[in-house]
């Protein structure tokens, strides 16, 4: 059965593959797994039907017969339970990479998030200079301790997995920042990830929504 | 194999039980499985032992035989999946459960914490006080549209499990805070959380390293 992902009609990222479809297009991409896109706008996010769907209005969700996930985790993990290539088969490794996952979203992400939206939403405050600069020392941290983790390893824990998928996808956030640039190993890695047919395949069909919108 | 956890040797929560460790040991307690603790102090957590085991230098981690887990929404997934209890058989309802464990991690989790911290380092500041509505107003929307799709169930999509387990922890961050209480549903629910004996449990065990931390 074709799965369902919705995502925005025209992204705020002006196509550039940040919002949190893209993850799930790569992972159905790595897999080999057709799927179908449904287009939201801005304002279709808040009503009830896709508020059934997900209940905090974002996108993207997954729909499979019976089956409705939303959270690009969970529906990340879902795919990779189901197919083989994003899991590895051993017990230990699968429970590793499962905690990548979870170290992508959950340590990760959250500052690189939060610098973003002070970036948008508080660049004209009196206090913009001194949070951004306390808030890009938050991110240096924890780029450090993963380059220090990665070492010179391709990628973490053994072969690319979910985990990597994730964690590269929270890393394209700070892509000419500077800030990852500070860690040579880990715009190799994001890089990496980029050149993978299955991402570049998944990064056009994004960026083709947003050009049809922009064109339409 | 009895499990081994790391716990902090003095919780900076004074034994409120917010520490990550907690979901760790509840989800333990809720499956029947004895496992034992390791404490460390804030200095140990960023030698190169621990990092060894948590890349970010950070509590829990999780070791098993030669296992070695850490971040507590991978190690209470883990615990899930290999004890009955914390996820339902159903394919679909174990797929949306998980989606909940992701849910709580990393949509409702990062704006509590963000209000948390601010409170904690940015009290003295000039823009404190306008920064602390926003912050309020962040977590507010995520409580009403938790709280919409709770309506009246007792516990989120069915029965008690390891999404429910992690969305029930990351609320409790906010008890007596105000902003929770302004939500009778979704206090009532942290509060049924808190009444399982499992919970109960797991929470004695963590205040009585905090007691017997304090009184050394």
């Amino acid at each position: 059965m074709t799965p369902t992902v919705t995502a925005f009609e025209r992204s705020p990222d002006g196509g550039k593959g940040l919002a949190r479809d893209m993850r799930v297009r790569w992972a159905l991409e790595e897999v080999g797994q057709p799927y179908e896109v449904r287009l939201l706008s801005f304002k279709a996010m808040k009503e009830p039907a896709h508020l059934a769907l997900h209940p905090f209005g974002q996108i993207p969700t997954y729909e499979e017969g019976d089956l409705a996930l939303f959270e690009s985790g969970a529906i990340v993990f879902h795919i990779a339970e189901r197919h083989a290539g994003l899991l590895p088969d051993d017990a230990n490794a699968r429970a590793r990479a499962i905690t990548w996952m979870f170290a992508a979203l959950t340590t990760m992400e959250p500052p690189i998030v939060e610098r973003e939206m002070a970036m948008i939403l508080e660049r004209d405050e009196a206090w913009y200079e001194q949070r951004l600069r306390g808030l890009e020392e938050s991110v240096r941290k924890r780029l450090g301790e993963l380059s220090a983790r990665l070492g010179d390893a391709g990628w973490l824990d053994g072969g690319f997995s979910a985990g990597n998928l994730l964690m590269v996808s929270v890393l394209l956030r700070l892509k000419g920042s500077g800030l990852l640039e500070e860690y040579p190993s880990l715009a190799a890695y994001v890089a990496r990830g980029e050149a993978r047919p299955a991402y570049t395949r998944a990064f056009a069909a994004q960026r083709a929504v947003f050009t049809a919108a922009s064109a339409g």
